[in-house]
């Protein structure tokens, strides 16, 4: 069993403050300061250019790849870090499309966090003629499967509900059907087991700032299946996706391996924070980190249920249907969650009408969960959030 | 007069190492340690995901996008950082491509860095069709650009031989013929006045890492001049391009400023280590830089050619042709840089046989140039460099 007091102490977490907010952005990992101020000073300093061999910069992007690999079952080598989650979708599915390409129809759902769905309205933009993106309601996706469709492109939890995809019954359906498939683990990478492996996925992708712990923009991962290695064809031709970076050809040649999907200078110093947050995956099993966050899942809905009966339950009841976060609905959300952000108890809002709470027992218990709730239950009750400066929007919501 | 004495002081230069390579990888600022604990500590510690709005996160990818506009003659608003170089080619060239429908060919030269001229080659598997790169002689651009050309893309200073392109003058040829103009300023970016506004330029982009001394994979920039902004296309339709990335609406609308060229969410601890690197240039003249560069250039070239006279320079002699790098050419050339790299002088290798030495008066002095040239004649006269470990390859070179 995983000591989660432990997990817990590897946190900062402030003084007066209730996390409820890491499936946005990780809260800082102690450990982090001192690996940057090793990189900072002992490598880049020190080293300078010839940091690149002697600290093994150039190494990162694979070596923290497979300790991300490690967490998503996948095999050994098939994960490389960098840029930006909305990078690596536009690399995956340019990739799938060119896999299937007597098909022009990349299938998502309108659960699917934007980005993936601009990502890949650019791409269609640049392919031209009849591709096209067809978006519907998330529990049409299986009916909407056939062979028209290239590429698949889902996002496992639901941003906003927290509502999760069958991996492995849409993936064996889609292959089935030979269609290719993107899978986007930003809301489960670090949150549940996933089997990547196992489920035969084509492609999958994911940030590293939510669940990880990798810090505001932390660098992006990639997954491609073994199989698919020498045939996903690197839309983003990126001079460390060659086969020989240094001999600095004029033509593009794809590198054999994962490296293919690499791009451009990996950007070390964020590596070094992503590094220090992976450290503490050591100790954890994640089945624990699963059954443990449905638990206060559950805890939170029972207790909303029972003592703010305004706010309207927006995930999925059933534990089999649910990510590692709670939303509620209620038509004056976003000041509500400004007023539980004064009071220290911080989740996000997402537009229209929802309260989002995540919930990771990393540093999260049920002692957490209580206070939060009769937190909010004070602000419902005193109609706390009913406040001008509490309706203000900021920029980043 | 920039106070260059004042400028070494901000820099970790290990003792015993004559440092130049900062044409690859600018030294360490004394300054970044700090910034980047303040940004673990006081912002991602203390105000976690609200740190997107208190610490001004969201804004730092236009607030060090001015500080570089300033260096490179851009006017303001007009520049943003986010991604590697290579993405912002990639933005660039695909906006220049549909900025110029009707044409499909794309201009470079064989002396670009060959990751511009692959992320082409990416690009155009994706146009598909009769789209197709061109690449000619440096010296052959001008004769080259005619009504065919969609989009000419060049980096301003030759990575390999320090030859720098007249700007001014290609992009008004270029405009002449109706060709939309793509600057790379990956070696010219804090190592001379550029004017970006004077010239006319279209698109510009740029890394952080080399003059600009940002860090080991530092964020790139992109310029979109300002009468192009409301129509550059953005290929790479991330979320924080949109119009309003908060409102998470289904469909992709370009933000109608030079916001439109940012992807994902930006790499604060990156961005956080840049701003530090950046504050250096508050009382650096850049005219200044460019003089004493030269004059460094100069001086290298004429005690190499008094000293080892069996190094060919490569480098263009006349000053108003070469960029801040002295490149010299030797069939030992590899050897020879590490021969010297042991001796504390690191420069750099580049395939087949250039030896090549940035210089910046930032934190490099006359005494510095003569102390190198002493060691490399000593290197050359006792064949220092005719060893097995000299000759065995490293991964980067």
């Amino acid at each position: 069993m995983t000591d989660f007091a432990k997990t817990r102490a590897k946190f900062h977490i402030p003084p007066g403050v209730i996390y409820l907010d890491g499936n946005s952005l990780g809260p800082l990992p102690l450990a982090a300061e001192q690996r940057i101020a090793q990189c900072l000073n002992a490598e880049w300093g020190q080293h300078l250019v010839r940091a690149w061999n002697q600290a093994g910069w150039m190494s990162l992007p694979r070596l923290l790849g497979d300790k991300i690999g490690a967490l998503i079952g996948a095999e050994p080598g098939c994960v490389v870090l960098g840029d930006t989650l909305s990078i690596k979708v536009f690399q995956a599915l340019a990739a799938g499309l060119a896999l299937n390409p007597a098909r022009h129809v990349i299938l998502s759902d309108d659960g699917n966090f934007p980005s993936d769905l601009y990502m890949a309205q650019g791409l269609l933009g640049l392919k031209g003629g009849d591709y096209r993106l067809k978006i519907v309601p998330p529990e049409e996706i299986a009916a909407t499967l056939d062979d028209s469709v290239a590429v698949l492109l889902l996002t496992e939890v639901d941003y906003r509900t927290g509502r999760l995809h069958d991996m492995a019954a849409l993936t064996r359906q889609a292959h089935a059907c030979g269609i290719v498939t993107v899978w986007d683990l930003a809301h489960s990478a670090g949150a549940m087991p996933i089997d990547l492996a196992g489920c035969d996925v084509d492609f999958a992708v994911g940030c590293t700032y939510k669940y990880l712990n990798g810090g505001p923009g932390a660098p992006a991962f990639i997954y491609v299946a073994p199989r698919l290695t020498d045939r996903a064809e690197p839309a983003l031709a990126g001079w460390l996706g060659h086969a020989a970076p240094f001999a600095f050809d004029l033509d593009y040649r794809p590198a054999a391996s994962i490296d293919r999907m690499r791009v451009g200078t990996p950007p070390i110093i964020a590596l070094a924070a992503l590094d220090a947050a992976l450290d503490v995956w050591a100790e954890v099993d994640l089945a624990d980190v699963r059954r443990v966050s449905l638990d206060l899942g559950d805890l939170m809905i029972a207790e909303v249920a029972a003592q703010c009966p305004s706010l309207e339950l927006a995930s999925p009841l059933s534990r089999s249907l649910r990510g590692s976060q709670v939303t509620f609905r209620h038509q004056e959300g976003y000041a509500i969650m400004q007023a539980l952000i004064e009071r220290g108890v911080i989740g996000d809002f997402r537009a229209p009408d929802r309260v989002r709470f995540g919930v990771t027992p990393l540093y999260i218990g049920q002692g957490d969960i209580r206070a939060a709730v009769a937190i909010l239950k004070e602000v419902m009750d005193q109609r706390l959030w009913d406040l001008p400066r509490h309706r203000t929007r900021a920029l980043v919501t």
